[in-house]
């Protein structure tokens, strides 16, 4: 398969949503202005996305909702459900156990860790919060197969090593530094402050 | 000034903290190479990034540190402060009330706005969680720069109409719609599911 930009990953996450929604509505087929109009950008651009991973609907017919949106779900790998473990036991770390969006794509939070004595041991959303010490042990136990990582920035580089050590192949990085990696490893970095950035450097840019 | 792509805007962002970590170590000079091993490009890329904004740097010195910090912060509009209203006061947005990184990049939470009665009156980080009702009678009163929106899928369209009719231009937008705004409103938005899902989509295209 070619290299696909991330750009392009994400767009198709959005045209799932969007035929789910159709899907709900009863509809049987979409073009692809419709699904281009939805989702903010061009019927060229959704063709393209598309064509990336053979050819789908009839010309002039459009897109048939239930099978583009069963593609999809196998091309972003969500034919099956994800285990995940969070890694830091604070507020956002508290939001996220609590995000409905994840359990309803199929990742399920399964484990909660963190290194501080007045968290461990503690209920949340039915699960306890275990020591960072035994990840080891809990992961050679349980196996995850992805992380949600939300420690301090300083914490962060060690914890992702221990994880790769587990064999984790996935990270969703919400700490503050850039994690390195071996090449079979992905990691995504959500940073909150980059993204007000984007919006401050776009009002500066106007 | 020509169109700059999103995925440059926050390579500047990742740029300017390491320039920061740089002169917290009492550097003078860094390497095009240097900046890009820390932020894990090539140093042409961050050539590239830099030639958008003028010339910078001599070469074979390096960059002077604190100069193009000072320059990044400029082009990235952080010379000043940014007044910010929470929209929301669920889960995520309390996390994001105590998510000091956005404070110390000059992003303030003043106001923050539910239309839950059982949140309505709640003190959160020092501020009264507001009727989102007076909405209007607020911000005509405390103009805002930028809203974090973390409503409810449905009720966010409705909410960011009433933003724009107060003159609000940027969004911070973390519900799971995407948002239909005129051209000279810039909005961000952000879906955490969709973020695991270019991790299970690398995973499943391994």
């Amino acid at each position: 398969m070619r290299k696909v930009a991330e750009s392009t990953v994400r767009r198709l996450s959005l045209y799932l949503r969007f035929l789910e929604e159709f899907e709900g509505q009863g509809m049987g087929t979409v073009s692809s202005s419709a699904l281009a109009s939805r989702g903010g950008t061009t019927s060229a651009q959704v063709r393209k996305d598309l064509s990336f991973f053979g050819s789908f609907g009839k010309r002039g017919l459009g897109y048939p909702v239930p099978e583009l949106a069963e593609r999809l779900r196998q091309i972003l790998g969500l034919k099956r459900r994800y285990q995940v473990a969070l890694i830091g036991a604070g507020k956002i770390g508290s939001a996220l156990v609590q995000y409905r969006g994840f359990r309803q794509r199929g990742f399920d939070i399964v484990a909660i860790f963190d290194s501080d004595p007045g968290k461990i041991g503690r209920q949340w959303n039915g699960l306890t919060v275990l020591d960072v010490e035994a990840l080891e042990r809990e992961l050679g136990r349980n196996p995850i197969d992805m992380a949600v990582l939300v420690t301090p920035g300083e914490a962060a580089q060690a914890v992702t090593d221990r994880l790769i050590g587990q064999g984790v192949k996935a990270i969703l990085n919400f700490a503050p530094v850039q994690l390195s990696v071996p090449d079979d490893v992905v990691v995504k970095t959500v940073n909150l402050a980059l993204e007000l950035e984007t919006l401050s450097y776009a009002l500066a840019n106007r």
